[in-house]
């Protein structure tokens, strides 16, 4: 049994080695040198990979994301049909995230750009202090990375709410669903933090509709998938002051071509889909797993739902 | 009895106003129209209130400070001898400042200045992540505020260490104390956040001698008091390179001068004292209930020790 191993160029190695390193019996082919294809039985990909070339692979059994996000994967023509697709669920993934979350919350909370800027202007002045009971979070996404940056803001003493595809109890957090609840929950957020996966359902849910529907003065986090954004709504969304701010991890199309504004619209916090980087050493005992589970036969771990896309 | 008040201009009123809304019948006068002194028994007054004056009042019997440090008070001529001296110790006040460092330490962990520097240049280039669990803290201060920003710390995956002036143990933490202490702890250390009181024994921990003893590349957080820096150490190690950066919220003196090199330098992040604020409505009840006590001739809450100063 052979696996692929497929991604970024410079951490090819470092994910062979820490496949090898849980398990040394394995015979991991880096693409594109897959050698017999009728030999793998499992493909371990970045979520650019091609699905076309996974089609030709008469033997796969299982398609290992090495993200927790699959939407590339399920862009068309999407995985060959009827091998299952596993995701990343991995503790150091979601606290790189929640540490990316509670940073910008901070910064926004904290008045920190009013700060950077009196800095440059050397002025000294205390400004007015927001109450952080009174400063309510609205996550978009209480899944793996959202429920985790939900308990840190709450441990810190933010009032959070938050909106999922199904109704969903979550202890000291007032939650919603649908488009109705999305809007109830909108009204009342001063901060939305968007933890989403990409689905034909979730594209394009930050809208003008939906900052419209935020009070004045607001604060915008995205760092789930660009495609969740209507680009030019945001930014005109800054531009009215309408929203105080913004972080932004994840843009459409990424790298962020030069002649973008949200590069040097003054309100927009960048950076460059850096929000929370897998490590493989850490990833790399599920992924295994999975692999020896396929070879057995057994139920996958970490399995994505086709049906509702993520 | 009558309770005097003194503090920022700005914020009278509303202490006022607060201290009356836990007890009514309160005789709140307003510096500098004190009326009768004699009839002063309790003065809460803001670190900068001179102590000559209140040395006149014959029956004063508490002084309530409004923040949580008071070396201001202990400054020579110092307060009124006989007359003990209470301090803040106020949930919101510790919230704050929690905040306040959180948002510090992982502003850096995350490389958000050099990804702002890529911002500014349009560089789409994620860095190399360093590990939350290798990023080692040391923290100056095992105090209310220096626990409170341990455990915050600890809750995100930070390895903290910490020193106070007696031995201490701390759940989780590695501790230290003295000179010795000092050195070994600041060798191990990423990050140094110095949240100790300014009393003779710690002004100047943070010279050449103490930056020098920390891996090249590492980090300094101070909120505590400008006192506790040696500036012109301070700057070298930002210059040569061997501090990676510096979040600083307290200077001497203050407000800082417009020619001081902190204002411009690229490394420094800067706050103007407000790291944490004290919030009337949030810390009257401790201030009434030892004004009540001490009419009662009851012992006080949150007394400082003379000895040692803090
Ligand atoms: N920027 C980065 O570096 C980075 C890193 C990792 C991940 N990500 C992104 O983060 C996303 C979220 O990851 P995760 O692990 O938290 O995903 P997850 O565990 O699958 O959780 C997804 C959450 O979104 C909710 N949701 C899905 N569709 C919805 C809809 N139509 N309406 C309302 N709520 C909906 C789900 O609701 P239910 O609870 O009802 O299922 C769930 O609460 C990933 O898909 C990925 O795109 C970004
Ligand atoms: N920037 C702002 O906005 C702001 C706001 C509030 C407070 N502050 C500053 O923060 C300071 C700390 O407040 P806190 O409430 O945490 O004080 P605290 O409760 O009195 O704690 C002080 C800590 O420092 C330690 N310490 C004192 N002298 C020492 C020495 N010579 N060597 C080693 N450790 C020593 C103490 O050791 P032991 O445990 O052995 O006593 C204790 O752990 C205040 O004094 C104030 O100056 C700044």
């Amino acid at each position: 049994m052979a696996v692929l191993l497929s991604t970024k160029a410079h951490t090819m190695q470092d994910w062979k080695a820490a496949l090898l390193a849980v398990d040394p019996a394995l015979d991991v082919r880096l693409f594109p040198d897959v050698g017999d294809i009728a030999e793998i039985e499992a493909a371990v990909v970045w979520t650019a990979h091609d699905m076309m070339e996974l089609r030709r692979y008469p033997n796969l059994r299982v398609i290992v994301s090495m993200g927790a996000g699959v939407d590339h994967l399920f862009r068309p023509p999407g995985p060959p049909p009827g091998v299952p697709v596993a995701r990343l669920l991995d503790m150091r993934l979601t606290q790189g995230m929640t540490e990316w979350v509670l940073l910008n919350v901070l910064r926004f909370h904290r008045q920190d750009p009013e700060y950077r800027d009196q800095q440059a202007r050397k002025v000294w002045h205390e400004l007015p202090a927001p109450e952080t009971s009174a400063r309510r979070i609205g996550m978009l996404g209480l899944g793996e990375l959202g429920a985790d940056a939900t308990r840190a803001l709450m441990a810190l003493g933010f009032p959070v709410m938050g909106w999922s595809r199904r109704p969903k109890t979550m202890a000291g957090v007032e939650t919603f669903h649908g488009q109705d609840g999305l809007m109830a929950m909108a009204a009342r957020s001063d901060m939305l933090v968007c933890l989403l996966p990409l689905t034909p359902e979730t594209r394009g849910v930050i809208d003008a509709r939906l900052l419209g529907a935020m009070k004045p003065g607001g604060y915008l986090l995205n760092s789930a998938r660009g495609g969740h954004m209507v680009g030019a709504d945001v930014l005109a969304a800054l531009d009215s002051g309408h929203l105080a701010g913004a972080a932004l991890d994840v843009f459409e199309p990424e790298p962020l071509p030069a002649d973008s504004a949200f590069w040097t619209h003054p309100k927009v916090i960048l950076t460059p889909h850096a929000a929370s980087i897998t490590i493989p050493s850490s990833a790399a005992p599920q992924v295994v797993e999975n692999i020896h589970r396929a070879r057995a036969g057994q139920a996958l771990i970490n399995l994505v739902d086709f049906s509702a896309g993520y």
